[in-house]
């Protein structure tokens, strides 16, 4: 069955993030359905009239969100009515009901609301009762649908889940989707894909779908029965061996966090080129303050002479870009913040302090843990910020790897 | 000029948020340039082709983003070509850079990544400089162009910015644009709005845009000739005195690391619930070690007894999010890490933690400078990730503020 959505709004063009495809899509998918398509239009009447009128080609539901208010660029019923060729019917009983709206809480009524008052023909209003635009339910031929919802998600999702999910529901028929995901790290996406595709053929009911994020890649698998993904989650398992640090939603952080609170043990940091971006990503998960005690930023050299024991006489002779001084502050961060494991990262995040000898993207990192200290050392490419990431995700890898060694 | 996108990718139809469409209009936005629609499909061919094809309908410019991988639901060359009825050629010149690159990180190539050397007759590779995948731009005849760019941002904005921008700057009028660009915090979207809009009937010629950011407001006008915007910016800043922390492009973090600079002031923290995102929002600015020196995620309550010398009967008595440890923080960080400045962060960012009388979002910042120290109390909503994002917001505003307030 195909589902398709178009959201109206100049503003989502401008720049606003749109979440109603995210709510749309976490609503739909326990029922094993998916939008096929979603389309994005400004306030404008031929733009609104143009996605709708496609969206109507093989699909059996239309949504169109927002749009729906009393100002003058509120244009959705009228796109609609242009799609379909039909004429918009002024109701007196639902003016009634919105006029009833105002006065129940003593206000005048603008004369723009009284155009929330018309529907197109051969649909009909549905109630809004977190707010004053009405939605609408179309007939649109041939056993397709077009359901109108108002803009603010506070409207649209009540309106959503009581009025036409039930209807795309009986729409799908099917049972729930099944699901299989897997997130890997240490391996390239072309890699992954060269490993999974000889066992997704076995599974011609199934979805696949393989992307890359930032030093993560990440497998799902979806179908309708649990039949149709059958020994799959074990082939990939097989095939992935040593990558996979999550099955089912997961970050590298947060398996980091499963491994140290098993081990029972604590971790600390000492960063000065990702200033605080490490930190910030171990502490993303929630219930990190069980095995992350802290740390600190040491941008100011010292800093990592006061707080980490950093010799002075090392950072004259290599500097604070330099495998001694990674060592020196993994070494210096487990011990003074008395944690199981330090990690440490020095470099250079451009755009100015490059050498030729240590150019931008030069990065040190460092793990400590009671077998001792070792440092790692990374060429970076990309900018400041991309640096900083990727050296964050080279850290968080190596810390996953070391830990997760021991169970292997 | 009508500029169209479709993004690529079934992830985007499963739940995935979709940031491109917001970094594309940000980055338009200053050329007085929006996208005229955008369209989401999955990785089907036919989908992607369908879509193209009615992108190309009235539009000057397309751009597919997504799809450019090396695996088998990679398909967006293949709809390229269909939309455009045109053959995918193999470029042996592009296969080898493609194998070079992997053969420089003494990496085998997946045989996958062949498809990569394919382009759309009529097209050119781009090259992408911080991953595999080529980007290509399609000469799509009556002067239209499909410019194809892969799906990872920190490789698809590099390539807009640098290849596809001008060319759109140069379709969008010719001449060179002129512009007012100005940001703003600790003002609403709707009360700039209201002050600026009596000024802007002045400027029958300009193109103006107002974008509500978190926790930032910015303001930017563009026309043909500096003529057209003659008194503009004295204007803007007359009526949003107080609010504007940049003109010109500019963060909140840079404005204050500007401000402490120019005042030869040097700065620390000291954060519980941000985790390190102060942190890090300040040291992305480039020669942020200028002014900032470091300091301490105090997760564990012992390191901000030990470190910071908050008094373990204070955490006793009122616990670490309350006014008091933000205090003793703030006061501790300054003392210890020898800056002018110090900011602190301590509350609750959920998702567990909570209570009747300290409820998720609950958040306490501190800022010490030679005057003493001062705390502001914080009622944050959303999610785990948006409070900390708010209270760093926040601290940095409130900073911004207390620098700026010497000036005025």
């Amino acid at each position: 069955v195909r589902i398709e959505a178009v959201f109206v709004g100049s503003e989502l063009l401008e720049g606003r993030l749109n979440t109603h495809a995210v709510e749309l899509a976490r609503r739909l998918a326990p029922l094993g359905l998916t939008l096929s398509r979603h389309v994005t239009v400004g306030d404008e009447e031929a733009d609104i009239a143009a996605a709708v009128r496609q969206a109507l080609e093989g699909s059996k539901a239309v949504l169109v969100l927002g749009g729906l208010g009393p100002t003058f660029d509120d244009l959705s019923r009228e796109g609609v009515a242009r799609a379909l060729r039909r004429r918009l019917r002024f109701e007196p009983k639902l003016f009634e009901e919105i006029r009833l709206k105002f006065a129940r809480r003593r206000l005048p009524m603008p004369p723009g609301n009284r155009r929330q008052a018309f529907v197109v023909e051969g649909g009909a209003a549905i109630r809004n009762h977190h707010g004053s635009a009405p939605g609408m339910r179309v007939d649109a031929g041939r056993g397709r649908r077009v359901y109108l919802l108002p803009g603010p998600e506070h409207e649209m999702i009540p309106m959503f889940e009581g009025r036409v999910l039930p209807e795309l529901k009986k729409l799908a028929r099917g049972g729930p989707l099944t699901r299989v995901e897997f997130h890997c790290a240490g391996i390239m996406e072309s890699e992954a894909d060269r490993r999974l595709r000889p066992i997704l053929a076995r599974y011609p009911k199934a979805r696949f779908t393989i992307l890359a994020g930032e030093a993560v890649v990440s497998f799902y698998a979806t179908a309708l029965r649990a039949a149709d993904l059958k020994g799959l989650a074990r082939r990939v398992r097989e095939r992935l061996a040593g990558y996979i640090f999550a099955e089912g939603p997961g970050s590298l952080s947060a398996a980091v966090g499963k491994l140290l609170k098993k081990k029972k043990a604590t971790l600390s940091v000492a960063e000065s080129c990702t200033g605080g971006l490490l930190a910030k990503r171990l502490t993303d998960v929630p219930g990190s303050s069980d095995y992350f005690v802290g740390g600190l930023v040491g941008y100011a050299n010292r800093l990592k002479t006061a707080e980490l024991g950093v010799s002075p006489a090392l950072l004259k002779k290599e500097g604070a870009v330099s495998p001694g001084c990674a060592e020196a502050m993994a070494r210096g961060a487990r011990r003074r913040y008395r944690a199981d494991w330090a990690v440490s990262t020095t470099g250079i995040a451009g755009p100015g302090g490059g050498s030729k000898g240590k150019p931008v993207g030069t990065v040190y990192v460092g793990l400590a843990n009671s077998a001792g200290t070792q440092v790692r050392h990374l060429s970076l490419t990309g900018d400041r910020d991309e640096v900083r990431r990727k050296a964050v995700n080279a850290a968080l890898f190596w810390l996953w790897e070391s830990l997760d060694y021991c169970r292997r």
